[in-house]
């Protein structure tokens, strides 16, 4: 993972309920802390992300997730959440993050999240909206891989 | 709170991620077991609780939780949920519940759940309805207080 | 509740996972944002609150909650998160709270949490730490009701 | 993924509270539930994993989770949970699973979550313990590949 080109991060600190009883996250939290670096990336790049956007007009799922743990965070930690789009392809994009503690700047983990775009009535696999691709192509530029649209045969 | 007047029970058993750094189970975790708990009741009565039936027909909301920690829970602990409601009164209905660990008996937490029953459209309170009042009844029997529909003046 | 009173504030924005399926808040999150006030609060007041301290020196139980629903909150809110102690007896203390949605100032929730102070090794209650009454003291000021701590007979 | 393979498998009911304001389980949750599946795995082959088991003895940790999500699950769906060990390598070792909605045996999810054996004190990765792997390998067989650990030169 390339750490320099990310453009976007948020911040959270860790809470006293998403520390386990070995007194470190628990794994699955970091998948929530990642979430949040995606809502805001999108917030800030202004795609709407509200229910009814997201029923009516668009209409993405999240088909796979990796994550490698790197080192716990503990409580009360303040952590830094990277977020970027690496590439669009036809039907799906995807985002990495990791995630830093801030004053240490320890590595704690990193994601991978594999979206797909869905038709909003029938759910199948569709292109990825144009609009889309021209707002996270201005704010990634070159840091990203935007596949062309396939031709129309 | 008159444990001889429970009929209904269900069984959840500790899990890993619900066990916080003090090595017992977190304190927001009882209140989803007490759900899981009154989700249960309902569907033993044959009451709808699907999202359109809530959304459409009725609309019912937790206005109150109390909560008494008793005894810690731990991991992999098998815990007996008990439920009952215990009233009905005019524009809203209350259940009570316990969680006993199921090889000691012991008690872990009491909990009172206070509900609402709104119009579908204003979400002003309005008198709880008679089918749900008499499922209930049917149920509890003299467990209850049923509280008069007041009368059309 | 007289929110007059309160000397203490932090803030949280709802996180997209925290939202159920009627797309509000679900009702045991509120438990975990009051938590996130009481562990600003007692950082702010300099009370170590780390697994050692807890363990070795001091040990405190949650023993009871009540949580007032006032009005739902949503994704992405802002929320102010309201903490004081509003009294400490001989072996308990009480924290209330309040959340309040930031722009609107709409109420979202009332909270009052009743924790006990334990001997390490025993687990019997024992009399809350002089010191920890002197700090509340001193924050507090005239806001809080500090009962003697009883005469040695 | 061959899911003729899995021997072991346990069960959840999706609670009201796992599900989001999309209508169905967060994708979080399921890690929650393969978590779930593996802790049941464990104890049906007599592998302690208590608190000071693994502090003391044993030092396991989690190092990455893979995740596909092939069909969104719902509220009250049971669901099945497939567990198994797919190898044991010097150091680490890993499960897969998978996750099917038991009555249309509807395919949920898939995971693979690696782990790492470490050094109680040192905290560095060490051999994979004989007995777990023996374990381990009397109930999968042949069904998974156990590497040799390596010879002392």
């Amino acid at each position: 993972m390339d750490y320099s080109k990310f453009k976007h991060s948020t911040q959270v600190r860790v809470r006293n309920y998403e520390v386990d009883w070995q007194g470190v996250v628990h794994n699955a939290n970091y998948l929530l802390y990642f979430e949040v670096g995606r809502v805001e990336y999108l917030k800030h790049l202004g795609v709407k992300l509200d229910l009814s956007t997201i029923k009516n007009e668009n209409r993405v799922v999240l088909v796979r997730n990796e994550i490698n743990y790197k080192s716990p965070a503990n409580f009360d930690e303040l952590l830094g959440i990277y977020t970027r789009i690496t590439y669009i392809k036809n039907t799906s994009f995807t985002f990495e993050g990791y995630i830093q503690e801030v004053t240490s700047k320890r590595l704690v983990a990193e994601n991978l999240a594999v979206h797909v775009w869905l038709h909003p009535q029938t759910g199948e696999p569709i292109t990825v909206s144009g609009n889309f691709r021209e707002v996270v192509e201005k704010f990634e530029g070159k840091r990203m891989i935007i596949n062309d649209i396939p031709l129309i045969p």
